[in-house]
Order: structure tokens, then sequence, then C-alpha cells
């Protein structure tokens, strides 16, 4: 299996298959078919199985897929087989929501630092953690084996807290602040804006009035 | 221009080049190449001039584009170019920093209405809303105009929640319930949910391990 052959919009799908199938594991359903499996997903059965196909052959002809075999599968080619560890930068109020949020846990992503370039906020404790200075990010990168950035700060701050994550090896950066991060090619971005996916929606929703 | 037509990737995409242009706007630069917009959109010169190829032609050859003139045939293609009224349902944490996010109104969409399904919380005050029942959701929705509708309940409530938007023709589901929801193909949904966007964040970080 060779990732440069799987087009990014089958990955950013596959999350959404493997939640769809873990509801289906929690309502003891053992098979699922194309048909089925795009009702819950908003797609066609054949969109489902050229999917699946840059993975190999999951379902038998007929027969529909194996849940949790499908399930397993998806989490491995994922990489959700194992722990991810993430840094937070930015304790603010958003910050804070996002250390509290269990999600991320549940689904073994585990944030293990916080850091905040306000130097009042440094020494302060949320939750489990002591809120690290900017300066302190290096070592801990490297002490807590992160791999994921969490980016919590104002939009005038947030370019340069990715700058300073890329030179510390930070390969994947989920970012909350609403701009367009210029980054290398080889890092993985991530925003979380509800306005961004807003304003993909209108474009259909102009068309149904 | 016939949206069908328009891959649901490239839309996806649309509301970046909106920011990055409205960045490129405010640094006062007037022309862009598709070099210098790739570089901030992580993309290639090629895959932008394919994008903007779907909605006509932008650029001069050799000239890159007028930053201005791209921004607003953009904004309008994507129908940012009026006001968006929605609906939030589900008044606890999340529902209230939800209505206290600035970023919504900035780009104007409007929350004009909070419902919750709890007796407890409906007459209930949270900024400018008076917190409604379920049951004002009928009129409340053809009074105010209301089109989006903004999902921030408890997992398990969330598809019964979708499933009385989508009667009374909400046609836009914004999901913040960690649920793949289920809805006709017409009804268009986007999740707000940093874990499914970790997920397809390891699938990459997985090799570059």
């Amino acid at each position: 299996m060779d990732s440069v052959e799987v087009p990014e919009v089958v990955v950013l799908r596959l999350p959404l298959y493997v939640r769809a199938l873990s509801q289906l594991m929690s309502e003891s359903i053992d098979v699922v078919s194309s048909q089925q499996l795009g009702g819950l997903l908003q797609m066609t059965p054949a969109q489902i199985r050229k999917d699946l196909s840059y993975f190999g052959r999951f379902g038998k002809q007929g027969r529909g897929y194996d849940v949790r075999f499908l399930l397993h599968e998806l989490q491995e080619i994922l990489g959700l087989d194992r722990e991810w560890r993430a840094c937070l930068v930015g304790v603010g109020r958003l910050g804070r929501a996002i250390i509290n949020y269990p999600g991320f846990y549940r689904e073994n992503f585990r944030i293990v630092a916080a850091f905040d370039g306000d130097r009042a906020q440094v020494g302060s404790t949320i939750g489990e953690f002591n809120v690290q200075s900017m300066d302190e990010l290096s070592d801990t990168v490297i002490d807590k084996k992160i791999s994921i950035g969490i980016v919590a700060v104002p939009a005038q701050q947030a370019q340069n807290v990715i700058d300073v994550l890329i030179e510390n090896n930070i390969k994947g950066i989920l970012n909350y602040a609403p701009v367009a991060a210029k980054v290398p090619m080889n890092i993985v971005v991530r925003n979380i804006d509800p306005v961004l996916s807003l304003q993909s929606m209108t474009f259909y929703l102009r068309e149904l009035e």
C-alpha cells in the first residue's frame, strides 16, 4: 500500500467510516452492505467500494463487509492502533475548553503539555497541567515524544507559534486560529474552524432556495 | 456555471481561498500568482488553476490573479455575499461557547434563536437569547427565516434533533455531536469534530516516523 496513490479526499473520509462502523458495532451489527454504509455516510455504494478499493478487497461480492474486520483494518491504516501525543499552545478560553474535551483521550490522542506565550499564564495550573513557557517547548517535545501541536492562540500569533512548532519537528498541526497558515508541503495542517465549514455549505444551500 | 460539475473537494477548498485572499488584501497585495497562492494553501500552482477553472477564467496568463476581483467572485460563488441565519440546538457548555464565538457574526452567519430539549434550560437567558423549547422550533424557523441548524447536544440526542431540524425544512446542519448522522442526500452536513481531523492526520504522520 502506497499512500501517495490514495487521494487526500479519501483519507479525509476514512475517519467517517471508522465512526460509522463503530456505531454499527455498538448496535451489534456484524455485516454491512455498501448500500447501508452509503446511507450512513451520504455516499453512493459505488463511491464506498471505490474508496475501500485503495486498500485492498474488504468485502465479498454480495456478502457485504464484516464490520469488526473493516473497522480494525481502517483503524490500522489511519494509525489509530496506537497513542498519539499532542501539546497545546494557548491556554485562553478556547485552550481550556480543548484541554477539558474528553473526545481526544477517548480516541487515543493525549495532550501531554500546555504552553503559553503570555508570561502571566506560565506556571498556572489547568487540570493536570502546569502551563509552560515557550522556551521549554523544544525539550518537552523531545522528552514527551510529542508529534502533534494544537494551536489555540489568537490569529495574530498563530503563524509564529506554528513556525516554532515546525522548527521543533512537529509534523501535524491542529489549528484553531482563523488564519491560513504558511507551512512546508510535508507538514499536515487541519483547520478547526466552523466558519470554513459553513462557507462550503452555503454553496449548496444557495441553490436550494 | 453548474454546481453539479464542481467536485465537492473543490467546494470544500474555496473557503480556504477566500481566507487566503482576505489575508492578502489586508496586506495590501493586489495581484497574486498561482505559485504564491499555492504556497499559502499547500497546493501546487497547477491544482490552483484547475480548481479555479471550474468557475471560469480568473487570471491572465503570466499576470497572476487580481486579489480583490477573485475574492469577490469566490464570495459570490459560495453565497457569502448575503446573510445566513442559523439556530442553535443545545445550550450546554459547548452551545454557550458557540453563541459567544465572534467568528460567525463577523462572516455574515447570524445565530438568531437557541433551543434546548431540557425543560430546565427553557426560558433561561444566554447573551441576547431567550432559550426556547423544541416545540417552538417550527414556527421560529419560518418566522426568522432560518436555513442552518447548529447541533450542540450530546451524542445520544443528536440524531433526533437532526431529524426534527430536517422535518422543519433546514437544509444545512453544522454538527458538533460526535455521531455519523443519518440524513437524506439533499441535506448538507458539516461535522465539527477535532477527533475526525486528527484521525485523518495520523495517516500521514505514521509514514513520517
